[in-house]
């Protein structure tokens, strides 16, 4: 009998379900299924609106999405479901919620409480939280911080826990565990309260040997032993089993009840098995909405910006590192909803043009720096260097003559130095950069994006074949659960997503580029480092004014 | 016999006519005639493509939009003829071109060559022969430079003419005269080749004492004596008779030939006269594409971003002091051409509304700094405080949920700041700011930018009626030129066109932008004085790439 496994990968929009032939990693089938609700940034389902800062998800649309998206890989892939050995999922994170005694999402029982539903990974309205949780950490275990680039980061477990507590007691007292989704739908699919040890570990400030810090009960009596409490469960490592799929879960998704469910994974961490990425030389570079660099090494260094750096979240024996810009695709999104010219969107259309399309392919016509633009990419604050929430968008050098086309290669520009920036950080503490690993629906959609990052860090980058790699890492997470493979590197060689595609720096361009990078380094410090703290400044007074 | 005058300003994209009753200002008629040609910027008449940074004109619109606009305006006002008893004109400055041995401009002859053409006030691209002059000026007659906030600007009649001589030899050795397009005007209505004094002394270093400096002659043999060759002509006060209407011309436009035809005089220059401006802690604050302070005082001080502090150029026994901004409402036009958003546009659309208007009314439900955001208003560069033609605009404070309404009102805030930098050179020097009396026709199509001006400066605005203000004060020219009244201040007694309007500034509001104002400042002086030179540098780099 052929062997397959299938893995899930839940993003900021939809869920992408891969199946993969064991043996070899062949890519029988995908498919992706968007959440209803998308992300709810204004209004809750019931019409409740909301205020400034929120990006919500309905539980319920993780489960419809599921459904879906499984079913139609299934069909596609044309394999008998005993075929269809073991499945994983991976997830965004911190993305988390909160849940009642039976298990039940609390948004169930209270529409109209915004902190019932799933606070996404990008709400970052918790700066004062994190700096709070941070203060406490220091004055305690300052080396706690260490792993996390010395900084807690505003989408961390407890920012949002604490967050909630605050505003909205009453869906905090009604809370009995507080979940990641990632854990959420393993409870969904194995009926066990599982933690995913990865995701327990980048977002959510816990250890393998000492645990969730117990001391943070001086900002909340909730934090005092929450192992017990809101994040108990058995911690599980993402390529162990969690559980097995129960016959409910088995009866609607069309598969084998009782298959192996792997503990699952941060999605940029499962799409580093899928690149291949063993720690020597090659890092993850992943193109979405948001960028997430990650890295895997054999000794621990204090990279700036890497959001964490911590002991065997990804291959054993090695640090993970993963550093990330908070919005990536998101700020040229912004900019195709907010700006562009009546003319230009009228000359994509009579060209039957994507907008994206064609504004990459007008760009692509001018030089480095021809744009006379320069952009800091903050358009969701920064979490790499600089670790502010607060941080936002800015785009100089506008002349009369600047049009739609020149703003969008500037940004486009913007959001590869700021991906430079973090590349550079490891560099300078030693670490031996030879290639960048492509993945992310961006890396396939703009290959002027992907030639300018190669130009603009001075690397060759690799492709990934254009599937979800988070979802094909998390097939091997299966494949490993499942004892297919005795480890996760057994399950690269052989599964591995890479295409020969390689994408060269051009040294011209690359040089070009280097004197517009010097200049938003000098910005970059000048704003993000509290040289004129002038972005703060003006977050605080839109706070104040809009109250 | 009732008396009338009639006057004519010629603005950047067309003529307005306006025919007023002598003995009390009452305005008969009015009349606008747009330039055929418009600004041309990206190709000439005969298909030859333009490079980066020219803003051309075609003489020949001048004299269509002057035909048509004055037979509107005496059709309209129902005059007889021989009831005009007097023109002027007033005009953009310096807005120059070259004409041949028999007075004719040369893109006659030459159609393909830009310098051929009208080199308009905004066209900025001699920064380079702006700081050479600036530099042999600073070592023959640092004295000079006083008149002009210590600069010279490069939009002058001696950086046109030097560019001119370097970019295009052959069109500058035919040229025989080289003429402020509003002397150019004359010289077709009179037949003679006269010199508005203040229009050379703002716009072209001369002086009443000492003529044009002949030490330019190091940069280029033409300047040794240009009053002599070049700029040669008879020197005219602008409510001065320059000459009597020529048959030719009084049959064209419909008038009595033999009527005088006054000075001219510098378009913000007249319109103080329409505002009855008289150095009394009265401000001009003209509104248009481009904005304009002017001031008059009896004495010298030296008022940082004044581009113009010269004796009696408007009132006689007064020093006139102009600052001005070289993108205003260019700014906002830009911004709707090229950015916001397509449901905007809808919306907009949907209530059969401009879409400034609708992002105006949009933009007045928000509070000061509600929108985050921060402009630095220098999208056609600086030519007050920093004199300097490569600044550019910048916008900062973008997050995800910035919409086109908050960026248009964050560029009014931004046009606004603007604005007070200049008004605080003068506060800074003693000088006694009471009131600003706007013109110009944003100040009538935007209420809310008008409030903004009086909050942020804390200064109650005066209204002019909604009529072309300078063509007023041209109007004014004519009568004194034609013996009519004794002076300028006797005319400006009866023909005023202030209205009773008066907005007053809103304490609180003006705090707020306080707050904001203070961080324009810090970025002013870090992007424009030299502390960070990136903008630039920008510049720079986007001139070499585009070549």
């Amino acid at each position: 009998m052929e062997k397959y496994t299938l893995g899930i990968d839940f993003g900021s929009l939809s869920a992408r379900a891969v199946i993969c032939r064991v043996r070899d990693g062949l890519i029988l089938s995908q498919q992706e299924t968007a959440y209803p609700h998308g992300v709810m940034t204004d209004v809750l389902p019931d019409g409740t609106k909301l205020g400034e800062g929120f990006f919500l998800q309905h539980p319920a649309d993780y489960v419809f999405a599921l459904e879906n998206c499984v079913r139609g890989a299934t069909e596609k892939a044309g394999v008998k479901k005993t075929e269809i050995i073991a499945m994983a999922i991976d997830f965004t994170g911190c993305t988390a919620l909160p849940l009642d005694k039976d298990g039940r999402p609390l948004c169930d029982k209270f529409p109209s409480h915004p902190y019932a539903y799933v606070n996404m990974w990008k709400q970052r309205n918790t700066q004062r939280e994190a700096g709070e949780i941070e203060k406490v950490i220091s004055e305690h275990e300052p080396a706690l911080l260490q792993g996390y680039g010395g900084h807690v980061a505003p989408e961390m477990l407890h920012c949002k826990m604490l967050k909630t507590s605050r505003e909205d007691p009453e869906i905090f007292a009604q809370t009995d565990l507080y979940m990641e989704a990632s854990d959420y739908m393993l409870l969904l699919l194995t009926g066990e309260i599982v933690r995913n040890t990865s995701m327990a570990a980048v977002k959510g400030l816990w250890r393998p040997d000492k645990g969730y810090p117990d001391y943070l009960e001086v900002l909340h009596p909730a934090f005092a032993h929450p192992e017990k409490t809101l994040l108990r469960g058995r911690m599980c490592r993402p390529f162990e089993k969690a559980g097995c799929l129960t016959a409910e879960m088995a009866e609607k998704l069309g598969l084998s009840a009782g298959i192996p469910v792997a503990g699952g994974h941060y999605d940029a961490h499962a799409a580093t098995y899928a690149l291949n990425i063993r720690g020597e030389g090659q890092a993850l570079m992943s193109l979405g909405t948001s960028s997430g660099l990650v890295y895997a090494a054999g000794h621990f260094e204090n990279v700036e910006g890497a959001a964490s750096a911590l002991w065997g979240t990804i291959l054993p024996q090695h640090y993970s590192y993963a550093s990330g810009q908070p919005a990536f695709g998101d700020t040229l999104g912004w900019f195709v909803e907010h700006g562009v010219s009546a003319d230009t969107r009228k000359a994509a259309e009579k060209e039957s043009m994507n907008i994206h399309a064609y504004l990459t392919r007008e760009a692509e016509k001018l030089s480095p720096g021809e744009t006379g633009l320069l952009a800091l990419d903050w358009w969701n604050g920064n979490r790499s260097c600089l670790q502010n929430g607060d941080l936002s968008g800015m785009l100089m050098g506008m002349t009369l003559t600047t049009t739609s086309v020149h703003i969008y290669r500037g940004l486009l520009e913007g959001v590869s130095f700021g991906m430079r920036r973090m590349v550079d950080s490891y560099r300078e503490k030693g670490f031996d950069f030879r290639v960048l690993c492509a993945c992310g629906g961006i890396a396939f959609k703009n290959p002027l994006l992907v030639q300018m990052l190669s130009d603009i860090t001075h690397l060759p980058v690799r492709m990934s074949k254009n599937v979800p790699a988070p979802a094909v890492g998390a097939c091997m997470l299966a494949a490993v659960a499942a004892g297919e493979y005795n480890s996760i590197y057994d399950a690269m060689d052989k599964m591995h997503c890479l295409s020969e595609g390689m994408v060269y720096p051009d040294e011209a361009r690359g040089q070009a580029y280097d004197r517009l990078y010097e200049e938003y380094l000098t910005l970059h410090d000048v704003f993000g480092r509290g040289v004129n703290p002038v972005m703060m400044k003006l977050r605080r007074i839109a706070r104040e004014e809009k109250r």
